[in-house]
Protein backbone atom coordinates (compact mmCIF):
# COMPACT_ATOMS: atom_id res chain seq x y z
CA UNK A 1 0.00 0.00 0.00
CA UNK A 2 1.19 3.61 -0.75
CA UNK A 3 -0.11 6.95 -0.52
CA UNK A 4 -1.44 7.12 -3.59
CA UNK A 5 -3.07 3.87 -3.55
CA UNK A 6 -5.19 4.53 -0.33
CA UNK A 7 -6.22 8.16 -1.52
CA UNK A 8 -7.66 6.72 -4.35
CA UNK A 9 -8.75 3.29 -2.18
CA UNK A 10 -10.74 6.31 -0.09
CA UNK A 11 -12.62 8.77 -2.59
CA UNK A 12 -16.11 8.78 -2.24
CA UNK A 13 -19.09 9.24 0.19
CA UNK A 14 -19.18 7.19 3.26
CA UNK A 15 -21.86 6.48 5.75
CA UNK A 16 -19.75 6.99 9.68
CA UNK A 17 -21.00 5.27 12.59
CA UNK A 18 -18.28 6.56 15.07
CA UNK A 19 -17.90 6.26 19.12
CA UNK A 20 -15.64 7.69 21.23
CA UNK A 21 -14.65 6.74 24.65
CA UNK A 22 -13.91 9.76 26.79
CA UNK A 23 -12.05 7.69 29.34
CA UNK A 24 -11.63 9.62 32.45
CA UNK A 25 -15.69 9.76 32.93
CA UNK A 26 -16.33 6.15 30.89
CA UNK A 27 -18.70 8.24 28.80
CA UNK A 28 -19.25 7.46 25.22
CA UNK A 29 -20.98 9.42 23.12
CA UNK A 30 -22.31 7.85 19.43
CA UNK A 31 -22.06 10.07 16.24
CA UNK A 32 -23.15 9.64 12.87
CA UNK A 33 -22.14 11.01 9.99
CA UNK A 34 -21.37 11.24 6.06
CA UNK A 35 -18.23 12.10 4.98
CA UNK A 36 -17.05 13.02 1.25
CA UNK A 37 -13.27 12.43 0.26
CA UNK A 38 -12.61 14.34 -2.94
CA UNK A 39 -9.22 14.47 -5.22
CA UNK A 40 -7.86 17.41 -5.60
CA UNK A 41 -5.12 18.58 -8.41
CA UNK A 42 -2.18 19.94 -7.08
CA UNK A 43 -2.10 22.67 -8.83
CA UNK A 44 -5.54 23.98 -6.92
CA UNK A 45 -5.27 27.13 -5.14
CA UNK A 46 -5.79 25.43 -1.55
CA UNK A 47 -2.98 22.23 -2.01
CA UNK A 48 -0.64 25.65 -2.93
CA UNK A 49 -1.60 27.46 0.22
CA UNK A 50 -1.27 24.63 2.45
CA UNK A 51 2.36 23.64 0.61
CA UNK A 52 3.58 27.13 1.46
CA UNK A 53 2.53 27.81 4.62
CA UNK A 54 4.79 24.83 5.56
CA UNK A 55 7.65 26.41 3.31
CA UNK A 56 7.14 23.17 0.93
CA UNK A 57 7.69 23.04 -2.66
CA UNK A 58 4.06 21.68 -4.14
CA UNK A 59 5.98 19.99 -6.64
CA UNK A 60 6.62 17.09 -3.61
CA UNK A 61 2.98 16.53 -3.30
CA UNK A 62 0.87 13.70 -4.51
CA UNK A 63 -2.59 12.82 -4.27
CA UNK A 64 -4.32 15.93 -2.31
CA UNK A 65 -7.55 15.43 -1.31
CA UNK A 66 -10.48 17.07 0.73
CA UNK A 67 -12.85 15.97 3.45
CA UNK A 68 -16.03 17.14 4.16
CA UNK A 69 -18.44 16.05 6.56
CA UNK A 70 -21.89 16.93 8.64
CA UNK A 71 -22.63 14.71 12.00
CA UNK A 72 -24.83 14.15 14.49
CA UNK A 73 -24.01 13.42 18.08
CA UNK A 74 -26.47 11.67 20.60
CA UNK A 75 -25.05 14.31 23.18
CA UNK A 76 -27.98 16.49 24.40
CA UNK A 77 -27.60 19.90 22.92
CA UNK A 78 -25.35 18.88 20.16
CA UNK A 79 -26.30 21.10 17.42
CA UNK A 80 -25.21 18.84 14.31
CA UNK A 81 -21.37 19.14 13.25
CA UNK A 82 -20.23 19.61 9.99
CA UNK A 83 -16.61 21.33 8.50
CA UNK A 84 -14.14 20.74 5.71
CA UNK A 85 -10.43 20.31 5.38
CA UNK A 86 -7.57 20.20 2.74
CA UNK A 87 -5.18 17.36 3.16
CA UNK A 88 -1.70 17.01 1.09
CA UNK A 89 0.56 14.10 1.22
CA UNK A 90 4.69 14.57 1.01
CA UNK A 91 5.75 11.07 0.32
CA UNK A 92 9.64 10.68 1.68
CA UNK A 93 11.10 8.03 -0.86
CA UNK A 94 10.68 4.95 1.44
CA UNK A 95 6.60 5.43 1.45
CA UNK A 96 5.96 6.95 4.52
CA UNK A 97 5.47 10.92 4.52
CA UNK A 98 4.00 14.58 6.26
CA UNK A 99 1.05 14.95 5.81
CA UNK A 100 -0.29 18.39 5.76
CA UNK A 101 -3.89 19.75 7.07
CA UNK A 102 -5.58 22.63 6.57
CA UNK A 103 -7.73 22.37 9.85
CA UNK A 104 -6.73 19.32 12.33
CA UNK A 105 -8.26 16.30 14.35
CA UNK A 106 -7.30 17.48 17.93
CA UNK A 107 -7.38 21.36 17.43
CA UNK A 108 -8.69 23.11 14.61
CA UNK A 109 -5.50 24.55 12.98
CA UNK A 110 -3.23 23.64 10.65
CA UNK A 111 -1.33 20.54 11.35
CA UNK A 112 1.46 18.79 10.00
CA UNK A 113 1.83 14.67 10.94
CA UNK A 114 3.86 11.74 10.10
CA UNK A 115 2.58 9.00 8.02
CA UNK A 116 3.71 4.87 7.97
CA UNK A 117 2.29 1.47 6.35
CA UNK A 118 2.35 -1.04 8.29
CA UNK A 119 2.74 -4.54 6.23
CA UNK A 120 -1.05 -5.16 6.17
CA UNK A 121 -1.79 -1.72 4.42
CA UNK A 122 -2.66 -0.17 7.75
CA UNK A 123 -2.43 3.84 7.60
CA UNK A 124 -1.21 5.11 10.97
CA UNK A 125 -1.08 9.11 11.35
CA UNK A 126 0.65 10.86 14.35
CA UNK A 127 0.25 14.42 14.19
CA UNK A 128 1.15 16.69 17.75
CA UNK A 129 -0.56 19.49 18.57
CA UNK A 130 -0.05 22.41 21.04
CA UNK A 131 -1.24 20.57 23.95
CA UNK A 132 -2.11 17.33 23.07
CA UNK A 133 -0.90 14.77 20.44
CA UNK A 134 -3.35 12.28 17.63
CA UNK A 135 -3.16 8.92 16.73
CA UNK A 136 -4.89 7.99 13.53
CA UNK A 137 -5.39 4.38 11.99
CA UNK A 138 -7.35 3.72 8.73
CA UNK A 139 -7.62 0.23 7.45
CA UNK A 140 -9.78 -1.18 4.72
CA UNK A 141 -11.43 -4.46 5.57
CA UNK A 142 -13.00 -4.60 2.28
CA UNK A 143 -13.31 -1.80 -0.77
CA UNK A 144 -16.54 -1.26 0.80
CA UNK A 145 -15.86 -0.52 4.73
CA UNK A 146 -13.12 0.79 6.68
CA UNK A 147 -11.93 1.25 10.20
CA UNK A 148 -10.82 3.93 11.74
CA UNK A 149 -10.01 4.38 15.53
CA UNK A 150 -8.39 7.83 16.87
CA UNK A 151 -6.20 8.87 20.21
CA UNK A 152 -5.99 12.03 21.51
CA UNK A 153 -3.74 11.49 23.84
CA UNK A 154 -1.79 14.55 26.34
CA UNK A 155 1.14 15.99 24.26
CA UNK A 156 3.99 13.94 26.21
CA UNK A 157 2.46 10.84 24.93
CA UNK A 158 1.77 9.47 28.33
CA UNK A 159 -1.90 9.34 28.43
CA UNK A 160 -5.37 8.99 26.48
CA UNK A 161 -7.96 11.22 26.99
CA UNK A 162 -10.51 10.37 23.76
CA UNK A 163 -10.49 6.83 21.91
CA UNK A 164 -12.63 6.70 19.29
CA UNK A 165 -13.32 4.44 16.60
CA UNK A 166 -15.93 4.39 13.35
CA UNK A 167 -16.37 1.98 10.83
CA UNK A 168 -17.39 3.76 7.83
CA UNK A 169 -19.34 2.14 4.72
CA UNK A 170 -19.18 3.19 1.11
CA UNK A 171 -22.42 5.21 0.44
CA UNK B 1 6.39 -8.51 20.17
CA UNK B 2 6.46 -12.16 20.49
CA UNK B 3 3.18 -14.10 21.93
CA UNK B 4 4.99 -15.01 25.46
CA UNK B 5 5.94 -10.95 25.56
CA UNK B 6 2.27 -10.01 24.91
CA UNK B 7 0.56 -12.19 26.90
CA UNK B 8 2.95 -11.39 30.22
CA UNK B 9 1.88 -7.18 29.02
CA UNK B 10 -1.62 -8.73 28.92
CA UNK B 11 -1.75 -10.15 32.60
CA UNK B 12 -4.16 -8.46 35.45
CA UNK B 13 -7.89 -7.01 35.96
CA UNK B 14 -9.37 -4.24 32.96
CA UNK B 15 -12.14 -2.03 32.85
CA UNK B 16 -13.35 -2.40 29.53
CA UNK B 17 -15.09 0.39 27.55
CA UNK B 18 -16.69 -1.06 24.39
CA UNK B 19 -18.98 -0.07 21.66
CA UNK B 20 -20.59 -2.35 19.00
CA UNK B 21 -21.86 -1.32 15.71
CA UNK B 22 -24.23 -3.29 14.49
CA UNK B 23 -23.69 -2.22 10.93
CA UNK B 24 -26.76 -3.30 9.16
CA UNK B 25 -29.28 -1.23 11.44
CA UNK B 26 -26.23 1.52 12.67
CA UNK B 27 -27.26 0.47 15.68
CA UNK B 28 -24.82 1.18 18.29
CA UNK B 29 -24.45 -0.80 21.48
CA UNK B 30 -22.11 0.26 24.98
CA UNK B 31 -20.79 -2.23 27.29
CA UNK B 32 -18.94 -1.51 30.35
CA UNK B 33 -16.91 -4.39 31.46
CA UNK B 34 -13.89 -5.87 33.96
CA UNK B 35 -11.98 -8.27 32.21
CA UNK B 36 -9.73 -10.53 34.19
CA UNK B 37 -6.22 -12.24 32.36
CA UNK B 38 -4.46 -14.65 34.36
CA UNK B 39 -1.50 -17.09 33.35
CA UNK B 40 -2.23 -20.55 33.23
CA UNK B 41 0.55 -23.79 33.71
CA UNK B 42 0.96 -25.90 30.80
CA UNK B 43 0.47 -28.48 32.93
CA UNK B 44 -3.14 -27.03 34.29
CA UNK B 45 -5.25 -29.81 33.04
CA UNK B 46 -8.00 -27.07 31.16
CA UNK B 47 -4.70 -26.42 29.45
CA UNK B 48 -4.27 -30.21 28.57
CA UNK B 49 -7.66 -30.99 27.72
CA UNK B 50 -7.94 -28.33 25.20
CA UNK B 51 -4.22 -29.36 23.56
CA UNK B 52 -5.94 -33.17 23.28
CA UNK B 53 -9.32 -31.76 21.92
CA UNK B 54 -7.33 -30.23 18.77
CA UNK B 55 -4.73 -33.37 18.76
CA UNK B 56 -2.12 -30.78 19.38
CA UNK B 57 0.99 -31.91 21.80
CA UNK B 58 0.68 -29.93 25.22
CA UNK B 59 4.93 -29.33 24.76
CA UNK B 60 4.39 -26.94 21.62
CA UNK B 61 2.10 -24.82 24.18
CA UNK B 62 3.37 -21.40 25.45
CA UNK B 63 2.08 -18.52 28.08
CA UNK B 64 -1.31 -19.75 28.06
CA UNK B 65 -3.84 -18.00 29.93
CA UNK B 66 -7.62 -17.66 30.98
CA UNK B 67 -9.62 -14.66 30.73
CA UNK B 68 -12.96 -13.82 32.40
CA UNK B 69 -15.52 -11.06 32.48
CA UNK B 70 -18.44 -9.26 33.54
CA UNK B 71 -20.20 -6.95 31.95
CA UNK B 72 -23.17 -4.42 31.28
CA UNK B 73 -24.57 -3.40 27.91
CA UNK B 74 -26.66 0.05 27.56
CA UNK B 75 -29.70 -2.78 25.59
CA UNK B 76 -32.76 -2.51 27.13
CA UNK B 77 -33.83 -5.94 29.23
CA UNK B 78 -30.01 -7.35 28.61
CA UNK B 79 -29.24 -9.49 31.59
CA UNK B 80 -25.29 -8.81 32.83
CA UNK B 81 -23.19 -10.92 30.91
CA UNK B 82 -20.42 -12.99 32.47
CA UNK B 83 -18.32 -15.48 30.99
CA UNK B 84 -14.27 -16.91 30.98
CA UNK B 85 -12.47 -19.49 28.64
CA UNK B 86 -9.03 -20.52 28.57
CA UNK B 87 -6.91 -19.63 25.56
CA UNK B 88 -3.73 -21.72 24.36
CA UNK B 89 -0.95 -20.24 22.13
CA UNK B 90 0.84 -22.63 20.03
CA UNK B 91 3.36 -20.62 18.17
CA UNK B 92 4.79 -21.11 15.05
CA UNK B 93 9.10 -20.72 14.60
CA UNK B 94 8.64 -17.41 13.01
CA UNK B 95 6.77 -15.88 15.51
CA UNK B 96 3.07 -15.87 14.08
CA UNK B 97 1.22 -19.17 15.23
CA UNK B 98 -2.66 -20.69 16.31
CA UNK B 99 -4.69 -19.68 19.29
CA UNK B 100 -7.14 -22.80 20.68
CA UNK B 101 -9.51 -21.23 22.99
CA UNK B 102 -12.36 -23.04 25.24
CA UNK B 103 -15.02 -20.56 23.79
CA UNK B 104 -15.10 -18.53 20.95
CA UNK B 105 -15.59 -15.20 20.12
CA UNK B 106 -18.58 -14.86 17.47
CA UNK B 107 -19.93 -18.10 18.68
CA UNK B 108 -20.10 -19.75 21.99
CA UNK B 109 -17.85 -23.11 20.88
CA UNK B 110 -14.30 -23.97 21.11
CA UNK B 111 -12.15 -22.16 17.82
CA UNK B 112 -8.86 -22.43 16.68
CA UNK B 113 -7.60 -19.36 15.08
CA UNK B 114 -4.16 -17.94 13.55
CA UNK B 115 -2.55 -14.56 14.88
CA UNK B 116 0.26 -12.23 13.44
CA UNK B 117 2.42 -9.71 14.67
CA UNK B 118 2.43 -6.27 12.52
CA UNK B 119 6.17 -5.04 13.08
CA UNK B 120 4.30 -2.28 15.76
CA UNK B 121 3.83 -4.70 17.96
CA UNK B 122 -0.33 -5.34 17.21
CA UNK B 123 -1.76 -8.63 17.30
CA UNK B 124 -3.78 -9.56 14.96
CA UNK B 125 -5.83 -13.12 14.94
CA UNK B 126 -8.41 -14.24 12.64
CA UNK B 127 -10.79 -17.01 13.44
CA UNK B 128 -13.52 -19.24 11.30
CA UNK B 129 -16.76 -20.42 12.71
CA UNK B 130 -19.12 -22.52 11.22
CA UNK B 131 -21.23 -19.41 9.92
CA UNK B 132 -18.81 -16.71 10.58
CA UNK B 133 -15.22 -15.46 10.63
CA UNK B 134 -13.59 -12.79 13.23
CA UNK B 135 -10.60 -10.71 12.92
CA UNK B 136 -9.26 -9.47 16.44
CA UNK B 137 -6.74 -6.57 16.46
CA UNK B 138 -5.37 -5.67 19.99
CA UNK B 139 -2.65 -3.54 20.68
CA UNK B 140 -0.97 -1.16 23.66
CA UNK B 141 -1.02 2.01 23.35
CA UNK B 142 0.61 2.47 26.82
CA UNK B 143 1.67 -0.37 29.15
CA UNK B 144 -1.44 0.71 31.02
CA UNK B 145 -4.45 0.97 28.12
CA UNK B 146 -4.49 -1.20 25.01
CA UNK B 147 -7.30 -1.41 22.35
CA UNK B 148 -9.24 -3.95 20.69
CA UNK B 149 -10.84 -4.03 17.54
CA UNK B 150 -13.24 -7.02 16.62
CA UNK B 151 -14.85 -7.99 13.55
CA UNK B 152 -17.44 -10.16 12.80
CA UNK B 153 -17.64 -11.26 9.23
CA UNK B 154 -19.72 -13.52 7.26
CA UNK B 155 -17.95 -17.04 6.59
CA UNK B 156 -16.96 -15.67 3.20
CA UNK B 157 -15.24 -12.66 4.87
CA UNK B 158 -16.70 -10.03 2.06
CA UNK B 159 -19.25 -8.42 4.30
CA UNK B 160 -18.83 -7.48 8.13
CA UNK B 161 -21.85 -7.59 10.63
CA UNK B 162 -20.66 -6.06 13.77
CA UNK B 163 -17.79 -3.93 13.94
CA UNK B 164 -16.61 -3.09 17.94
CA UNK B 165 -13.98 -1.29 19.79
CA UNK B 166 -12.83 -1.69 23.27
CA UNK B 167 -10.85 0.74 25.01
CA UNK B 168 -9.24 -1.31 28.25
CA UNK B 169 -7.45 0.17 31.18
CA UNK B 170 -5.62 -1.22 34.05
CA UNK B 171 -7.30 -1.30 36.82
Amino acid sequence: MDMAQFVHNSIGCWKSQRSAHHLAFAHFEAVQSEIQISLLQVTDPPVQDLCRQYHIDPIRAIAPFSMSWQGQSDWEDSEPSQGSCVLVPIPDPDGAGQLLRSQGYAEEIPAIGRYVFLPDGTFVLTTPYDRASAEERIWFVTPQMRCRVSLIKTRSGTGVVTASFASEIRV
